[in-house]
């Protein structure tokens, strides 16, 4: 349960004292930018009376407000300030059931359990507050921003929550979800091998029951597991760092391939019967990797050796459990690009506003020149001006994508449950629910995550050669925000996702489903239209939809001929959908803002920002998807004719 | 003087035994593929007939061929194990006036030393081999790839030995320049202070003279000085550590601005009568850099307090001075990018044909297809293959746009010697050449480091998450790529350096002047076109550069009403003019090797492969273009409307 107000205030006491001396900037929570984007663009409110089963009603706008305001505070005192400590001390392999975390992670997290911010969308029975999920998210979107590699933890728990509320029997659901809810044990996702990834069918992790399918014990090698061992369990609670693994393996004499997956819940230590801990179940880390970033995170490479673990959900249907899954996880990795455009921005916009350098060409109408001073600020200069403004339309374009697909999860969370009861219209809204969601899900996270890297890199741009500097807190944005592209499926995979399994393999019904509601929605915005410019855009985002369609259809009539021709457009698709996906948001966004402007009441400046970062989106970065359109259409002969030994250099 | 083949030979033994034991990728010197593009593209043999004062003739194929691969022997077995071990050790501040560099550069570099490798392309009678600057820089394109860190080394030098050789007094270059061109004493370039870099107007270092301009007492902090100390002495032959400083400095009552700066050399020893080293000169090292990546090149901080120095060039025209070094320190830049692609190539091709996931689409048609393993190699898939054609059409494009400014820069040698002997034609043409290479140099460094940097990140993407584990050599291409993007001007400042400085500075003159070029290039293989390919292909570069006239044109229209539009359209405008630049050195590429297949002597497959690549870059790169064309023209309004407090987070 969330705890009292009282509680969201002992947060903000001070922790870190590490980190330089060095004059940076400093996080801000964008408290207001956020709630512009739920309320104003995409009526939360409205939405969370529409929730029968999780407790919408209760989500008020002052509550609402606290809640972000209070993590705010957290992330703004305490997580921020750890986040390049992270960085420079990185994780230590002590022993196979040790990892020491970044000083002041551990203190961090007991705040995080004792506000019991973990279960705020998680039922009541578990010990949870019952709030939306799309109110988490909003929650995680602070963190993440704030402290990345810290947000992983509780990110990843959520994960394994996720799956084993899902896919659990009640047995394993009332021992291990109350103390996972609370945070007081955290849980990790175990998928891939040394030798597979992307190509989950090749696992070899054996489960082996000897009692007829209770129980089962499970051996083999994991890598890549996030958080898989940490240092948090003393202080948190009732554990020495229980950690719940939700892992893929087979069983013998199982289907080839990815039909004879299963997934298994498998503790680090076993549970007695009163829920205490037990022994010690052959769960261990082998190492941690040494990476580009993401420091603060233990990426470990996890041992199971005849450990014991628990059927999740149906035999063989292990891929298929985890797919659920999935998208919420590659919704996590699109808040990763997002947030990382916004944390870049502060740190950009911070530096362009103090460091000066040459005179504006244009002089004194020139907003930011300062005629006192020796130069003027860099913020005066278009191109470190462009360089601000793509951040800032990344960053706020990409809440707008998130929040729309949290509005989702909101729907089809509150669905399942009500179908777990026999609703059979429930059932049907939510499996609606999960298709917008699929159809978004590879979007948001290909696009989101590849232009936070492209957000991250123009932040050290703007720094110049102090933006290479680690203590200036830039590049190692750039760093962490790297793996986004790669991990829970590299931008390829999403590619294939959304071209090959969300729009072809269902004979395109979620592509002409999105077009119709986006087209509804730009004839309206042209009928009533408040200013020239959303007319324009409209119809913009109007003529993308048709031409998307169309593309689909060149890409399909290709396919017949040459199978190749998917997977060479697939990923120029994607980022086709993303740019005319986030046009189709800064419209909603502009919309929004010129109505705040009509009504006169709010902060004019504000939406003002908001209309001029849609005209930047329009004009300087929409057109990339006149390249895109070209490209995704190139003969594949171009790209498949060369034998693999004419790649290599000579 | 170079040494004969036995050294060359020496070279190979080995010494680094520091490394990982991991499966990985092993560095290759492209030595045909160098010699490809030097002799079939560019007819580097029939430009070194050309030059008078280098020996160019001495230049035979042979012995072309036997430095290239006795600098890739170096390189492969040398210098590329020690680039890991760089990055993971790093540079150690010791005291101010002794640096530690990573294990195994010392030893490196003295084998560099004793091979006479430094002095190649300088004048005999400082030591050197007076072979052209062209193929000087054919040897540091292996060394940049193999090991970049290690590479600033010797080509910081370079810059100072050029830098004293166009602008020192007889009594400093004969002093100076003999051990400097055997490699025993380094060299640096001082111009960045904390507060100023792109904007040197605010320099703040100041020389006084108390003997009438004899010497000079110089003091001043400056910043971001690679190379600034090591400990490469002791070995290297006659000197401790001596380390050179070019320093841009004020003298009292100078004007303000860039036109009160003045050059120095400042030693870090002073140096006595008989070229021995006496006392320390005050130039100390207050800190090194923590830094993103290049973590085998130490950031020093100088120091320097009343260090004794001398006037390099003319007093007050120091900016000037530094302008005709720069064009080479950029180019060095541009090979940065392309490197970077070329290494980062080669460890993707591996781990493409190495690593197996999924089947191929088009199955046993497809070239790479392995039936016999439990899945196929992943170079089989399209997107795989996107990712490596686009790293090697930007590795050799950008290989071959730096030759043609290589041979630009044998020119300009070659006549600026002429002329120093009072020859005007060879004034002129010493001027023709320095302009062209003023032209074309923001074009390769903008565009190639950002080139460059986007393959490092498609490498590290085709290793999925195994790109960002530092093992396996591929994230720190990354890292150590990205300062190319900042360092001696950021793209913006490139960007504006082309369209202001170079284009409209000069009434569109250069630009004019290669459209011309080009198009007669391009009627030529038009009338001429060996394949349909190729006729298209020249027609597109043909259109391109109307259009890239047209669309400067437009921008001085708009930079009419507007001081803004050369700012806002010009990185976009740079981008449009590297890919447009590139395009035509593919057609120059695709039509070298048409001929190369006509002929039917050399090797087919590579031949082909060059095709294959153009026939990719205009297919799949060069598209680019159009988004660019239309996002240069964006209204100003769009970036400059904004008020500053705007574009901070609410």
């Amino acid at each position: 349960m969330l705890r009292s107000t009282s509680l969201l205030r002992k947060l903000s006491r001070p922790l870190a004292q590490a980190g330089t001396s060095v004059r940076s900037y400093q996080y801000k929570a964008p408290v207001k930018e956020m709630l512009f984007c739920s309320e104003e663009v995409h009526g939360y409110q409205e939405h969370y009376k529409t929730l029968n089963n999780l407790s919408g009603a209760d989500a008020s706008p002052e509550m609402v407000k606290e809640i972000l305001e209070g993590m705010g505070k957290f992330c703004e005192t305490e997580l921020f300030p750890l986040n390049e400590v992270a960085d420079r001390e990185g994780c230590t392999w002590v022993n196979p059931t040790t990892i020491k975390t970044p000083k002041g992670f551990k203190e961090a997290y007991d705040q995080y359990v004792e506000g019991g911010w973990q279960g705020l969308s998680y039922p009541e029975k578990y010990g949870g507050s019952n709030l939306p999920m799309s109110l988490a998210l909003m929650k995680s979107e602070i963190m993440a921003t704030a402290n990345w590699t810290w947000s992983m933890f509780p990110g990843l728990s959520k994960g394994a929550i996720n799956t084993i509320m899902l896919h659990g029997e009640d047995y394993l659901r009332d021992v291990y979800l109350p103390p996972m809810v609370a945070g007081n044990w955290t849980g990790t996702m175990c998928l891939t091998e040394p030798q597979c990834g992307s190509d989950l069918a090749q696992v070899a992790t054996m489960a082996i029951t000897e009692d007829e399918g209770k129980s089962y014990k499970v051996s083999g090698t994991k890598i890549f597991i996030s958080a898989g061992d940490h240092d948090f369990g003393d202080g948190a609670g009732t554990a020495d760092g229980q950690v719940i693994h939700c892992v893929l393996a087979r069983t013998p004499g199982a289907p080839e391939g990815t039909k004879g997956i299963s997934l298994f819940l498998v503790p680090k230590f076993l549970v007695n019967e009163d829920g205490t801990l037990g022994e010690l179940n052959n769960v261990g880390v082998d190492r941690i990797e040494d990476k580009m970033g993401c420091h603060g995170s233990p990426t470990c490479q996890m041992n199971f050796e005849n450990s014991k673990g628990w059927l999740l959900g149906t035999k063989n249907q292990g891929m298929g459990h985890m797919f659920t899954f999935i998208n919420t996880s590659r919704l996590g990795c699109a808040i990763q690009g997002s947030t990382a455009a916004e944390l870049s921005h502060q740190g950009a916009v911070w530096y362009a506003k103090d460091r000066l350098a040459m005179r504006a060409l244009s002089g004194k109408r020139n907003p930011g020149h300062e005629p006192e001073k020796a130069a003027d600020p860099i913020i005066v200069h278009p191109d470190v001006r462009k360089n601000l403004l793509t951040q800032k339309a990344i960053a706020e374009g990409g809440r707008s994508m998130i929040y729309e697909c949290a509005k989702i999860a909101d729907k089809l969370a509150d669905n399942e449950m009500l179908a777990s009861e026999g609703d059979e219209a429930a059932k049907a809204a939510a499996e609606e629910a999960d298709d917008d969601m699929g159809f978004l899900t590879p979007i948001l996270k290909g696009f989101l995550t590849e232009k936070g890297v492209d957000a991250a890199h123009l932040g050290v741009q703007v720094y110049g050669g102090h933006g290479y500097i680690k203590q200036n807190k830039m590049e190692q944005i750039s760093r962490d925000v790297r793996i986004g592209a790669i991990w829970e499926g590299t931008t390829g995979i999403q590619g294939l996702d959304l071209l090959g399994r969300k729009i072809f393999l269902q004979k395109l019904k979620p592509l002409n489903k999105h077009c119709s509601k986006v087209r509804a929605f730009c004839w309206d915005a042209i009928m009533n239209a408040q200013t020239s410019a959303i007319r324009n855009h409209a119809i913009k985002v109007l003529m993308l939809s048709f031409e998307w369609q169309y593309l689909t259809a060149r890409i399909g009539l290709m396919a017949k001929d040459d199978r190749e021709a998917v997977g060479s457009a697939s990923v120029d698709y994607l980022m086709f959908a993303g740019y005319t996906h986030m046009a189709y948001h800064w419209l909603q966004m502009e919309i929004a803002a010129e109505k705040g402007l009509a009504a006169g009441t709010g902060d004019k400046e504000f939406y003002d920002a908001k209309v001029q970062t849609s005209n930047f989106y329009f004009e300087s970065m929409l057109p990339q998807t006149k390249t895109l359109a070209k490209t995704m259409l190139s003969p594949t002969d171009t790209v498949m004719k060369m034998n693999v030994s004419q790649f290599e250099t000579a």
